[in-house]
């Protein structure tokens, strides 16, 4: 391949999680190791919103001990954004936002592009990667994957997913025990809602904290099958019967039999007329006290869950890393319009390694929790899923702290001069 | 003082915490050291509840590694209640609960009593003492404090408090990291609701993640202070002029001006014309967007918070702890009728020690923030409260894990052979 001189934009998009800075960290400290072919490391605060407004930062004035700190630092440390380049919807803005992007890549000579992100991103990756082929840019881009939904095809899973459902689990033991042991209260039933608006990967994983039959979660409510009314209520009172209490996790994007989320009650109106939006947990918990005496508490850990880094996975943060490195490593070996994907190489001992998957077969593919890694009652996911899942969660990060509170870093964010004129 | 010799009652009462297990972990191991004066080690199950159903389990038979683990397990290994001996309200019934509990005491020749509890269980010990006096049966009767609610007067604070707190701090700088990437999406306003109906103990300790003037929570709604609608949305807009974002913590209980929950809607009717409950964060969040186009995101903790032993402060546990041992050697010096408090000696490095108070000075009274310990505007808690909560969730607990997960331990409950008839 003809060798490529130039330099870096890394950028991340999407909603963020406990290890996305792991992967930007990955790809700095590889990128480090190449300066023959990469002369300067930029990242691109919030993703291509950022880049399209030249909004660069130089990398290399930050100090190693904050790349290093990146590891453990959740969120996304140069903001992200949901900006999407449709050239479907909006082909005008599109073709603008492209023009303006290669404008700025140019202007700095970017050859190198890394978007760490989840769908969205790796379609704007993947359109980055074939509009450098058709202007004649020379410009490598490598995605790298990102997103606690663990809803993208043909990576064994993503970096994110490991440590949301670690906290997860880890969240749903301790208020399991904290039930059973008011069970003789009336709060008997506690429903715990979690994110996954389409793909119940979150709310399954919560499943590892059974460790016996009777250990909770008791039910999982999963966006992947239809909220079945009568078998649930049932289901919570043969538990309530047999154990004194009952957990449920419910995914934010339940569904009912026609496809609308459960959390959208059109039988309530706010004052303005509209249909009160209450979450997933809220509703399964007016459902239950409709229809019996048993008395609930909800749980929402919303944004708490894909930012607990004080509970991230070791394994998913060394994968994420890895991504990072990979994603250099490729794009130094000639290649671009990849993203780099984990692959399972041994479950028990768990093995893994990373690859490379062609960006057009992941872009706006979903992929959801196959019907046999979930019961028959669809009630709880089976041993499949937990072979699955278990390794990933696997190790634990000792945050440095201060006063007995976290230490994460922030970057110094010192801007890159602007070439160019704003846009327009 | 005249020796006496008997059998030890260990109990838990009220809503779980973190570290109430490593309370009864000091009184077990403490009570091991005195077998001149105490037999047997018995725990009373749920509480007052399972006493008065003469459900006794004998500690004894327990591995002395599962009274280690208790110290990182949380909620109430023992099981726990809410029953409350009412002499005021329900006299015949508090008449004939009192015989009975003195009846299973004598079946059983207990003579020391441990309650481990909050304002409801010191009151039930108090009774318990006073009655011991005027049937004339030796009884020595110590509370040991409890909660998370941190609302127990005399004592410095409450085992519990620490690391409640330090869980929703670490929780809230997590979220702020997250929400702050995400600056340049809708979702700028992320409101955190935490525990506390009465007294905003827990929600003030969130400020602790405050370590420049920058960094959330930007606003603490207590429900000590009277909620201002007016004052509250404007300062939310200002912070996100400011800043791009905004996270708000509200306490459960937060009051309007009449002294309503603000989280019980009387305009908003469910199916049954009763009021819908929502919770004070969901009602937060419906007045940001009834009056601003800010979008909202909330995160309710639940039992998530209480129970967080992977997020324990190491100090909170360690004064749990010894307030299970002092108790223990309180009753064996010949003392009753004491709740053990914790007494700080020095802020900055921080020490402290045990002591006792009168039970029935604890009783019933609720402690909360002091005024001059928060804000004028109200909306943060200032340098006062900030000297007195820092040192409360210092150091860190390194639970065992299995798999990725804690691993906390379950007692073996071995039942002690009742000598009664059963309850009326």
């Amino acid at each position: 391949m003809a060798e490529l001189v130039g330099n870096l934009l890394v950028a991340q998009s999407g909603g963020p999680t406990a290890v996305i800075n792991a992967s930007v960290a990955g790809v700095i400290v590889e990128a480090g190791k190449h300066p023959d072919a990469i002369e300067e490391i930029y990242g691109g605060l919030n993703g291509i919103l950022g880049i399209l407004n030249e909004e660069l930062i130089d990398i290399q004035e930050e100090l190693s001990t904050t790349i290093e700190g990146l590891k453990h630092t959740p969120a996304a440390a140069l903001g992200t954004c949901r900006y999407k380049i449709d050239f479907k919807k909006k082909p005008d803005q599109a073709a603008k936002d492209m023009d303006r992007l290669f404008e700025v890549f140019e202007a700095h000579n970017i050859r190198y592009f890394f978007y760490a992100g989840g769908n969205d991103s790796q379609d704007t990756a993947h359109k980055l990667h074939e509009q450098a082929i058709a202007r004649n840019y020379p410009l490598r881009v490598i995605g790298v994957p990102k997103t606690i939904d663990n809803d993208l095809p043909h990576t064994d899973h993503c970096p994110g997913y490991g440590s949301v459902i670690k906290y997860n689990a880890t969240t749903v033991m301790e208020i399991a025990a904290d039930v059973r042991s008011m069970a003789t209260d009336s709060g008997s039933c506690c429903i715990v809602e979690v994110m996954g608006r389409s793909a119940g990967w979150i709310a399954a994983g919560t499943v590892l904290a059974r460790r016996t039959p009777a250990d909770a979660p008791h039910i999982i409510l999963l966006p992947e099958i239809p909220f079945n009314q009568a078998a649930f209520l049932a289901k919570v009172q043969e538990t309530i019967k047999e154990l004194g209490y009952c957990i449920v996790v419910v995914g934010e994007g339940l569904k009912d039999a026609e496809g609308n989320e459960i959390a959208a009650d059109k039988t309530r109106l706010d004052a303005f007329g509209h249909p009160v939006l209450s979450g997933a947990a809220e509703r399964i918990s007016e459902i239950i006290s409709e229809n019996s005496t048993t008395r609930t508490r909800t749980v929402k850990l919303g944004y708490a869950q894909r930012a607990a880094a004080h509970c991230a996975s070791e394994t998913d943060v060394e994968e994420a890393v890895a991504c990072g490195h990979s994603a250099v490593k490729a794009a130094i070996n000639g290649q671009s319009g990849y993203m780099v994907k984990i692959v399972r190489l041994a479950d028990s001992p768990y093995r893994w390694t990373t690859g490379l998957q062609d960006i057009k077969d992941i872009a706006n593919v979903e992929h959801l929790i196959p019907r046999d890694w979930i019961s028959e009652d669809g009630f709880l996911p089976n041993e499949k899923f937990v072979k699955y899942a278990s390794p990933l969660v696997d190790g634990e990060l000792h945050l440095p702290m201060e006063g007995g509170l976290p230490k994460f870093v922030t970057l110094k964010k010192v801007v890159v001069e602007k070439k160019l004129p704003p846009r327009a």
